[in-house]
């Protein structure tokens, strides 16, 4: 894809010290920015994306060329609104939209990484998203966003960065992967890995990429997206085309060809080892077994939490959250949590649930005059 | 697998027509039997396995050397006691553990059917399963019971063949596949065809079988046969074999070790074709769209029922079992039900469940006395 190399991008030229015990002597961040940082530089909001999500959280994606992923929440006078912040949004560290991850160009060899990327976590993506906020010049943040795996990191930011936050909001996560959660990425590994075009990882410069493999990751791990009663709603058992049943194996049911269709569409967008890597950094995410536990991980009480969470998400559910709310309320944290009632699983995050952006832009509003902006 | 050849088979030589509309000319049954036929010929019970079960529901299993998948709950003294009643338990049409099924030799080509085996459904195993009681010169079964897609069967046998069943015992089980079950098997299946050995189902002949599709496939479905709340109890977080994350992708979970030796030794035992006709014929199984719906399918009033179902089981929840007992109940169909409280999930229908144990016992038991067996 020609269009990264004109995306926005910094180089972090210092060395970068890896979860994993190895460096990172140079990485890229490619990111995204939206309104204007205003002269105290107090208007600065870090949007972080989820596993497939990339810098372009609002106007036209230039690779998929329809809106970006949180179009609904962030822009010019939306709850999120640049008018009155600047919104930076970064790749993720192992990501495949110009961040140095597996397909970038590995400096010893000159050819890209592949699985001799080392592997990260969750807090390697933070510590390079505060390098570049950094040489943005802000030394505090109004706050940090991010649902799924972006909330992961916006609960990084609170353990790891506390004072260079004003609040954070963390929407549809958990202070950890759970073990069905852990389960559902391994088997979409398995099918990347068991695909021969994976080729160990080196299928850069070979014509066949490991397409079906990672179209079957991505249709297992877009079930869980998603509720049982919203699939039921959805599609239920409405045939694709026919009036009757095929009795063969192509597609019977709407549900299967709008898998197959998540599953096609995506791999022209990602990349397969991408995706081993970001999987593999969510699966390790766990801020209780750091010393002292979550009380101790969330000390910073001038720090202000927004929790969300959604009723029907069985991928991230309500007492995932409740167990932070829990360590953060044993210390007088100062913390507001609201559960969505929606039937729309995990995805809800992404999608038009009025009563999470109502929630979200009071909580906005009210950060606004209690930092005077 | 020679152990095949010498299982216990019947030769329906009759043609079967089957819901697809093609003919099988001669269909192999094999089965198992358990316990003597009495000589009024009133006590056999019909069991029906699930997706990846076997004739083999107690005793040693001549495959695997390990006990049957029922061994719990059928035997000599047990809940359904082969001192008293003579079991039969058969292989389902399109298996592969010695009835007819895609791996079969095709009468035709002489070759194995592969894809040429016609798409079959749960009514055609009934059928098959049918012939082969009036071969057994049974009139009337005492009951048909089974759990999962074997809980489908009895509710076919109960659509279909009414007349010939005192009682049916569905457990663990749905009128129809949902639109997220649907979506599961779909992957499977997409898992299976996506690898290069498969070859459009013509890998009978070859060295190299479709083995690593087939354990992605049966990975997914074992999620879906654990309640979250199982997979965390069981395994947590745990990790393998390090005291820290491997920083690779190998194994660092107890769960994915679980998973990929689940898919491990299921392809030992299972034929990839045999997955993509099963699973296809349960997605296929909807009761309640035939003419008039439930309450006409269920008319019979004579039959009576026994539902169980599990209150963490998420593929199969218990509110499909309350629209089938809402039918029944329109029609004043003799019918009982619990559901077992318990945290195991789907799988917990083959496991030591005490509480739904004693409760088909209870229902066995006042059913030998109606029926003055």
């Amino acid at each position: 894809m020609k269009e990264k190399n004109s995306f926005e991008k910094a180089i972090i030229k210092e060395q970068i010290k890896l979860d994993c015990g190895e460096y990172l002597h140079e990485c890229q961040v490619a990111f995204k920015t939206f309104g204007k940082l205003n002269k105290k530089k107090t208007n600065a909001i870090l949007i972080c994306h989820a596993l497939t999500g990339d810098q372009f959280c609002t106007g036209k994606n230039p690779v998929t060329k329809k809106n970006g992923w949180w179009n609904i929440l962030v822009g010019p006078g939306k709850v999120i609104d640049t008018n009155i912040f600047f919104v930076v949004c970064t790749n993720v560290l192992g990501g495949c939209m110009g961040t140095t991850g597996p397909s970038s160009i590995n400096p010893k060899t000159k050819k890209p990484y592949g699985l001799e990327f080392p592997v990260i976590t969750i807090g390697d993506m933070v510590n390079v998203q505060n390098k570049l906020i950094e040489k943005l010049g802000i030394e505090k943040l109004f706050a940090v966003v991010g649902g799924s795996m972006g909330g992961m990191q916006a609960l990084e930011w609170a353990s790891k960065y506390s004072n260079r936050i004003n609040s954070v909001i963390p929407i549809a996560t958990s202070y950890r992967h759970s073990a069905q959660n852990i389960a559902f990425h391994e088997i979409g590994r398995q099918a990347i890995m068991a695909d021969p075009n994976w080729k160990k990882g080196n299928y850069y410069s070979k014509k066949n990429l490991p397409k079906r493999g990672l179209a079957v990751a991505r249709m297992i791990a877009h079930i869980t997206y998603l509720s049982e009663f919203a699939l039921q709603r959805k599609f239920g058992r409405n045939l694709q085309n026919s009036k009757f049943f095929s009795f063969g194996f192509d597609t019977d049911f709407q549900i299967e060809s709008y898998l197959k269709h998540q599953g096609i569409s995506f791999v022209e967008r990602f990349d397969a080892n991408s995706y081993l890597y970001i999987t593999k950094a969510m699966d390790y995410f766990d801020l209780s077994i750091k010393k002292g536990g979550l009380k101790k991980v969330f000390s910073e009480k001038k720090l202000k939490y927004c929790f969300f969470s959604f009723s029907s998400d069985w991928l991230f559910p309500t007492s995932e959250t409740k167990t932070i709310l829990k360590a953060l309320k044993s210390i007088n944290a100062k913390s507001s949590f609201m559960e969505i009632n929606t039937d729309k699983g995990h995805d809800a995050f992404l999608l038009d649930e009025p009563e999470f952006h109502l929630g979200l832009k009071k909580f906005i509003t009210g950060q606004i005059k209690e930092i005077k902006l």
